[in-house]
């Protein structure tokens, strides 16, 4: 996480990046995600740990699954929630972001989920010393996406080694392969990163014009041939196709596309019967992942909403410093397995 | 109430259509719902039964009445509710139905309300396995809207019956007149089966444009003649316009509508005394209904707003299996009036 | 605040205008507003006094900062809160104020805070009998903002007079400017009426052309020389300019208004050295104030934020009727300072 600048105590304060986040920082989320599953089986299904604590969801961008994931999570641990579309605001009368931090600083925001379109918004939200509040990134341009990211390694973690025994592990020596359109996806960057750091080979595979410059300094593979990569993959990664940029001229047809890039049935059985298929969502049946493969039992599409959810608890959790006394087992459970 | 399709408990999962109720759930919705208008007068109007629910309110067409009246109603039962517009979010950008069940699924609903243009979709989405929540359709094309109907079935017999002798009670022998574009109306859908389950007599009053192909099928009288009808009507429900069906070749003149289909004060005085004009609102003033009948003591159409929010905690209790000591005074009656 | 027409125990019912505000009224307001800001400070940061009540944003204008200002003080009285914006509903297709009106009361709605575009919206509202509930005036058209101007008086009395020290205090002999386009601006209207109610000298200054007809008649002096007044200046309130009318033929050039009714550092070094620079924001830097003098100590735009937040828990406290064992340092102390 990002600790603020001068911040000697180190406390996490917010989610900007998964580049910022050590392996013992992207364990403990994804141990404390595991009891935040549990909340779901308790005969009432919410922690008290946030009550009277407000988050904003401060959206420049429609998102509408994303930001009801983080309401829910939000909700769960009897937060109030507050929605803030910028659409239709002062905000898009031209408001600077300043204004509205310290707007929604002043009204008493604990946490403002931030999506932007401008690639470093929230991570100038963080710096800027208008907030007091954490900041989390809900998606910036191209840049993060980094709960995205978590809740990937955190789907993985539970599929490979096993959601019980997985606590403090992580995923050394997992093999993942992200296919698709890198250029533009701030899933594929934010997960190159979380997932080396927590010891996974990441290996990207997009067609030439859609890897980004500079992709030689990444800590990752680079491939043309998703054949090739995929008998030696235990995740593969499929990312959403942007239907706005279809028409480009960088972009391959839709039919070459498909045919080179897309995930089906003859492919998914060339992949080692343990490994899964993920996606984003929402998916394009017929464009990056065929019905065939999005309903067959490897594909994680729906457990990774799940787990979205308690990737967010554990996030705000975290950084809204829920007193240890209300997650018990957790405190417990980490002690164990450090 | 609809069960799951091989479900021998036979408990209710789903509110669908108006057709699927027997004469029992649908007064033993009714009778809920006379419960669930007491809380209104305690001390703290709410109910803790649901606490930890989370209902969803995916609305694909804007209704903010029917929305509103639903997000009252669950957060009167203390559940937790997520605004789900569909405008704007990917589901409009060619998400399909199932992708986005699935994905409220994960994130935790325990029901998804749902109001959709395309008539099926709700049944879709509770038949398809998709989603483990309950689904109560909240208005779907042409087709249904079932807590409109059981909001007017409980509005009469309230006035008609009584609310407190009316526990138990159906609405045998009552002769109810619903008048105009029952061609397009799920509410006129939903009203005649309900109704007629539960004992009253139906007569559809309608241009000779505006009267379903099949009507014939139906469990009901239709008549060209508003003002034969009225003299032996008990209710008399007025549909809405819909102004933008106005222009149709096949719609009547604004003027000759009025005329003919119009309730304003003269017709009013053909009803028997004790009759009630109803109307599921908003009101074209002028158009379907005059002024002076729509603010008449006589007009339920407030009354009907009010039943609609204690109708909607009655479904939601029961569908979400409120625990029975919540509502004890509801289990003691149910029993002395069998 | 208002009462009831003909209501004898002039409880108030509702907040129209600030003009309706004798100044017992208005202290009662700031005072509760002190007790309000405490619960910020409290380890769970909400008051259970209006539990089980709902409170309807009744929003017929976007603006996002009351409508989250309202919505974060009724959450943090743990009221329900429903967001009904007018846009896209039936209101939009002709629905009248008095169906609108009906349905909420029908639907239990305790409270309505309603942001319209015609002057006089809230006051029909409140008068029309249509509604049992509190009426709260978020923003009506040019007439008034009543919770703005309390939140002003607020900052005033706190930078002033002190937090502690102020309870029971007025603004006795305080000197208030208000710069800028008078002609359309309910705050300034509102502020006129609170701060001379409250003892405050209010000066206007505003192009000759943007100067209201019939402000003779106003408890205020003009001026039209921003840079005689500063020196006399306790507060300086800059209003906000709208964008959309600068092109108007009464509107000056966006130079020289800047020029000769902007606020800039020379401007402010002519303000006593204890007086505040004020704005109700959001502000167009550059236009009517510098980013200079924005981002100064002496502007209090960010604590107007602040304090409106207690300002709005104050009035949904008092309108509401939050038993007065909630508060009880509140009703203890207004009788000292008796």
């Amino acid at each position: 996480m990002l600790c603020s600048p001068g911040d000697t105590s180190r406390t996490p304060r917010h989610l900007i990046s998964a580049a910022d986040l050590t392996r013992d920082d992207a364990v403990l989320i994804l141990d404390t995600a595991e009891e935040m599953a549990r909340v779901a089986d308790r005969p009432i299904k919410k922690l008290p740990t946030l009550r009277g604590r407000t988050v904003v969801n401060l959206f420049f961008e429609d998102s509408t699954r994303t930001r009801i994931s983080f309401e829910a999570a939000a909700k769960r641990l009897s937060a109030d929630v507050i929605n803030f579309s910028a659409k239709g605001s002062s905000v898009s009368k031209g408001e600077s972001l300043k204004d509205t931090a310290l707007t929604l600083e002043a009204m008493g925001a604990d946490a403002v989920v931030i999506r932007h379109g401008s690639s470093g918004a929230p991570y100038r939200l963080a710096t800027s010393g208008w907030i007091d509040g954490a900041v989390v990134n809900a998606g910036d341009g191209t840049h993060e996406h980094p709960t995205q990211a978590l809740l990937d390694a955190f789907t993985i973690r539970r599929r490979l080694v096993g959601a019980d025994a997985g606590l403090g592990k992580d995923l050394e020596g997992r093999r993942v392969t992200i296919v698709g359109d890198v250029l533009h996806s701030r899933v594929a960057r934010s997960n190159v990163h979380l997932l080396t750091t927590l010891g996974a080979e990441v290996t990207l595979v997009a067609p030439p014009t859609l890897v980004p410059v500079g992709v030689e300094g990444w800590p990752c593979e680079v491939s043309y041939s998703l054949d090739e990569v995929l008998p030696a993959s235990d995740a593969v990664m499929m990312l959403r196709v942007q239907r706005e940029r279809m028409n480009a001229a960088y972009f391959p047809t839709e039919r070459e596309y498909s045919r080179r890039y897309g995930l089906d049935g003859l492919r998914m059985a060339k992949m080692p019967e343990h490994a899964v298929v993920m996606h984003p969502g929402p998916m394009n049946r017929g464009m990056e992942i065929t019905a065939e493969v999005a309903d067959s039992g490897r594909c994680t599409a729906v457990e990774q909403v799940a787990n979205g959810v308690s990737i967010r608890m554990a996030v705000l959790y975290l950084l809204l410093g829920g007193s240890e006394t209300a997650l018990p087992s957790a405190a417990a459970r980490t002690e164990e397995n450090k």
